[in-house]
Formats: C-alpha cells, structure tokens, sequence
C-alpha cells in the first residue's frame, strides 16, 4: 500500500498536536474544588481542540485506507493540511491568553478553514491519483458534512466580531456534527 | 480490521499522557543522596499515574483486539474514555502542589471513577457492535476486577476528607491488584 | 523484513523532532492581526524546519522499505542520521535567538550536510549490505537531487557570511525542490 | 504473536525518554561559535543518553521479536524495565545540573544497573514462558556483553567517587560495545 509512509507520518504529526494540547493545561492554584472555576475556561477550549483533531484524525484513516495510489500532489496537499493542523496548539495558547477578543477567535476559524480546504484539495488530488472508478471515488463521492463544516467555519470567522459565543458555538457545533453516529461511517467499518 | 484506526488514534494518546507524566518529574535542587528525600513525594505519585495509564493501555488493547465492528457508540465511548485520561497528567500535577489536601486527592478518584466508567460504557458498546455470541462477549463474560476497582475507587473519594493516605493506599491497591498475574489474562495472551 | 526495527525507532525520533519544532512556536504578545507579526519569523523557521524533517521522513521510509537486510555499519550509519536530525529543534531555538547572525544561520547548514552525509553513508551502508544486485540498489542508482543538496547547503554555509538571507534563500530551495513532483517518486509509489 | 501489545507500549515510552531527552538541549546564549563551548557538556552528556536509549530499544525489540507467549511475570519485568528506564531523563537533569558531583554520577550507574537487572529479569521470565526449547531461548543462549555491561556499571557506581571521568568513561564504553557491528547481531538481523 503507497499510502503507508504518508499514513504513518501524518499520525505522528496529530499526535504530537494532541501532545502539545495537553501539556497546555494547568492545574487550579488553590487546592479547593471552587479553585477549578480559574481552569474551566481553559478546559472548555481543550475539549474543542481535542475534538477537531480527533475528526481530523479519524477522517484521514478512513481516506488513506481507501487509498491505493499516491503522487507528488497528494503529499504536497497533505503537508499542507499538516502545517495547518500543527498551528492549533499555537492558536489554542492565542485563545486562551484572550479568550474573549475577536481576532484570535475568528483565527481559529481562518485556519480551520484552511485545514478543511486542504482535506478537500487532499481529496481531490488522492481522487486523481486512483481514478474516478476507483474504491475511494466512489466511497466519499459526496462529502456533504464536509462541506457544512466549510459553511460554518466561514460564518464564524465573520460573526467572531460580532460575539465571540457565536463562533464557539459554532466551532462546537461542528464538533458535535462530526461525533454524532453516522450511517454512512458506520457501514464503512462494519465493511472493513 | 475496523478497530484498527480507533486503536492507533488511542495508543498515540495514552503515549503521550505518559509523556506528559515523566516530562513533570523534576531532579532535586541539591547534589547529594540526601536531597532524593526532597522528590520521593512525587516520585510515589508518578509510578502510581504510570501504573494507572500502563494497566488502561493492557486492557484496551486486550478489548480492541477481540473486536472486529466499531460504531459510532464506540468511537463516542472511547473519545470520552481518552479525554477523562487525558486530564491524569494535570490531576498529577495538582496532587503534587497539594499531596495532603482532600479535594485534589479525592479529584483523582473522581477522574480514575469517570474513566472506569467510561470503559464500561465502551465494553457494552462494543458488545452490542459485535453481537452477544462475539468473540469478545465470551471474552470479558464476568470483570469482577472491573467491578472491584470502581468500588474502590469510590471509597477513596470518599475516605480522601477522612486521610489522604487512604485514598492513596486504595489508589495503590488497585494497581496492585491488576499487575497481579491473573489466570485469565495469561490463558488469553497464550491463546494468542 | 530486518529493517523494521530500524524503521521503528526512527520514526519515533524524527516524530519527536516535529514535536518539539511545534512545541517551539509562541503566539503574539498581543490580541490583535498586527500583533501576528511579531511571530513572521518565527513561522518562517517553523516552515522551513518541518519541510527539512519531513523531506528526511519521506526519503528515509523509501530507502528502506527497499531493504530487507541490515547490519552493523547500517545502525551505526543511522544512529549518526538521527542523532544529527536530532540536532535541528535546539538550531532552530537558537536561529530564533539571533536570526540575523552569520554564525547561527551557518550552523544549521553544517547539521544539515552532516545529516546529508550520514544519509549517504546510510544508503551506502544499505547497498553493501543488500548487494549491487538488490532492488535497493537499483532503485537508488543516481540520486542527483541528493548530492544538488549537499552543494546547496555548503553554499549555504559559505554564503551566510556574505547575506544570511542568501543562505535562507538556499535552504528553502533545498525543501521546494524536494517538494516538487518527482517523476521517479511517483513511479516508485505506483509500484508499490 | 502475543508480545505485539507489549513492544508497542514499550516502544513509545522509549520514544518518550528520547523527546524529554532532545527536549532538554538548549541553545548557548550566545551567537557565535565560541559560545558553544556554554553547552558542550551538556551535549556530550545527551549523546549517552541517547545512545543508552537506543541500545535498549534494540535489544527490546530484537528479545520480543523472537518471543511467542507471554505471561503475568513477564509484563512486571517489562514495567520495571520501562519504569527504570523513564528516570533517565531527570536523571540528565541532575547530572547537566552538578556534571562532576560524586553522587549524581553515581546515580547514573544505579539506575544503569538496575535497568539491566530488570533487563536480565525480563529476559528470564520470557525464557520461562517461552519454554528452554524455544527459539528465544536458544536466541540468546549466552549473553557476554550483558553481564560485561553490568560489571562495568557496578565499577562505575563505585569509581565515581574517585573520579567523575571515569565513571563517563565506563558509561562510553559500554555504549560502544553495544554499538560495534557484533557478528551475532548481523547474522540474526540477515536471518529476518
């Protein structure tokens, strides 16, 4: 499988994105369980980045495992979703140090976004790479949720100046979109 | 095998929580043999967090590897699984500014009940994907161990505004009792 | 196949050298678009370094998944690669200290022709190993791109007394050129 | 194969004794090359303890390969094993800390020789499960330079007390007989 060695690196790489979203959190400075309203913020926005690379992750597998074929423009567009992925640590310590300023929200928007543009350009160059007869053509033929997301994205990055609770509730929402039972997922595993 | 993507995306992140546990061990700040007594403190608590993560990596594996459908409950049960064990390194940091505080130590009770049960949640998810007549429903028919370390667990947030040094001595026991070389594990590992 | 353990460990290693490229990057000081500037070049670093690593993560799993023997002039050729590539998060560190300087700028181009000559050694050793016969050695029969490298990045040195931005210059057309589509990368992955 | 479990949890907290290791690397704060002289010490320092990691992690992956089954004394050894070797990335600390102090540098043989001891332990209890007719343990039937290693660090515990110089030395040349090409090692790696 020519998929192999991107898989491999790319699972690497969101691990160690994970690895730095963790290391991000602190303990209270009091010893008491009303000490721990200091971190909820902080925590709110771990679990949101903790999701957007696990969806990240669990969406990439189910590609490259449908994935016979690789060329040069599939490991350029999956770099470029790499670079993407790795600036959310960065951005998630942004977000905490200004939780509340438009900016910094609406950029968590800008580069989710740009993740997502990369996937679909990754899509599209694995889809030319296999064929459009291919086993992965057909499976992700159409990618409604991915779309959505892409929707979503966008209005938070506007509406951040306009409340910054719209964009978390946006980047939340498509979240939960994702983790949400999916027949279309489910009947890919049970096929494997 | 559908459990595949779900293992590897699980193995990265146990990893690095026991990154994260061993990157919080600190030498002493003097040069001698007697100032080891300065870090034996959180010495106890990084080898009862490496335990508590090392005994969660040997019973997942053992799970996923009877296991050949995954669902949207599963995949659910486990990111709820990963996230509750993802909060041990900054509960271990906790612990270490505050060793004899009740509510840090009954916290990590807390923490280690929540991944307790979110493990139940996923076994049960994972026999209604794989059927009760699964391989893996034979498998882990009866976990009275499962069963004793919830109880366990429970007393030690309660006994912890009792003395911290029970709830550690459970803490402790439970790790204890699940390295102990069990019948069943070493039948199920020469089965192999 | 003899070489997976080889392979094993260096992934972990070069794994790590992302993350700890990742770890390096700090947001702004400030909340707003342009305080993002303050970190322009930090990011450029970031770019430049994660395109060094993963150039090497990519060529390495090429070589040897075309391997099926190793001795141990190949481990000690490798443990030379690694620990060089080892090398880059601390450079990197210390780039983003004084990024103007000759010095350090020169640096990073003397670790990455050491890193280029253990490469050549490791191929080297992989080839004595396998035999002139092996599919190894076929397919790695003129590596141009390889030794372009090695003059760009000695210019580089060189260079960095003159302008550093000379030497940037240089080390970015090292990874571009890596990147682009490469007829004989391509080929190699459809046969896999 | 039942020790797959095993090797990947063993695999990644070795990984992680590597990054905590590359991560304590710091620039010298200086820009010229002279100013590297701030941090030769601790590079040289960071060489053996990356060259004691992956001596390990080859010998742990060349031990588990040859093993079929696996039982409850088999994974304490393992945990030892992995638990003494998570201490040499505070154990550098210390050392970077007070590099000609008696007592830390002592320190490093300690731990030296009780990861071989848990070595030995975990090679015994694999031959018990394995059976004295397996391959495993005809495999490594007699192991010179494991016993040579910990008879060296034993003298280097003791020798640090009447100089720091050459307990490093003792602790190099134990590194360097594991790393030079050893004609069993070849001979098992072509018979893959």
């Amino acid at each position: 499988m020519g998929a192999g060695r991107l898989e491999a690196f790319s699972d690497a790489v969101m691990a160690v994105i994970i690895t730095l979203l963790a290391f991000e959190l602190q303990p209270p400075t009091g010893s008491t369980w009303a000490s721990l309203t200091e971190v909820k913020g902080d925590f709110f926005i771990y679990v949101l980045a903790f999701a957007f690379i696990a969806i990240y992750w669990n969406n990439h597998h189910h590609l490259l495992r449908a994935t016979t074929r690789i060329d040069g423009a599939v490991m350029w567009a999956n770099m470029l979703l790499l670079l993407c992925l790795s600036l959310i640590p960065v951005l998630t310590r942004w977000l905490k140090a200004f939780p509340l300023d438009a900016q910094p929200v609406a950029t968590f928007g800008i580069v989710a976004l740009a993740s997502g543009l990369s996937y679909l350009l990754l899509v599209h160059a694995l889809i030319r790479a296999n064929g459009p007869d291919s086993l992965l053509a057909r499976a992700i033929s159409s990618d409604v949720k991915g779309y959505a997301s892409l929707g979503l994205y966008a209005a938070a990055v506007v509406l951040a100046f306009v409340s910054v609770w719209i964009s978390y509730a946006l980047y939340a929402a498509v979240a939960v979109m994702w983790l949400i039972p999916d027949r279309r997922f489910s009947r890919a595993a049970r096929e494997d």
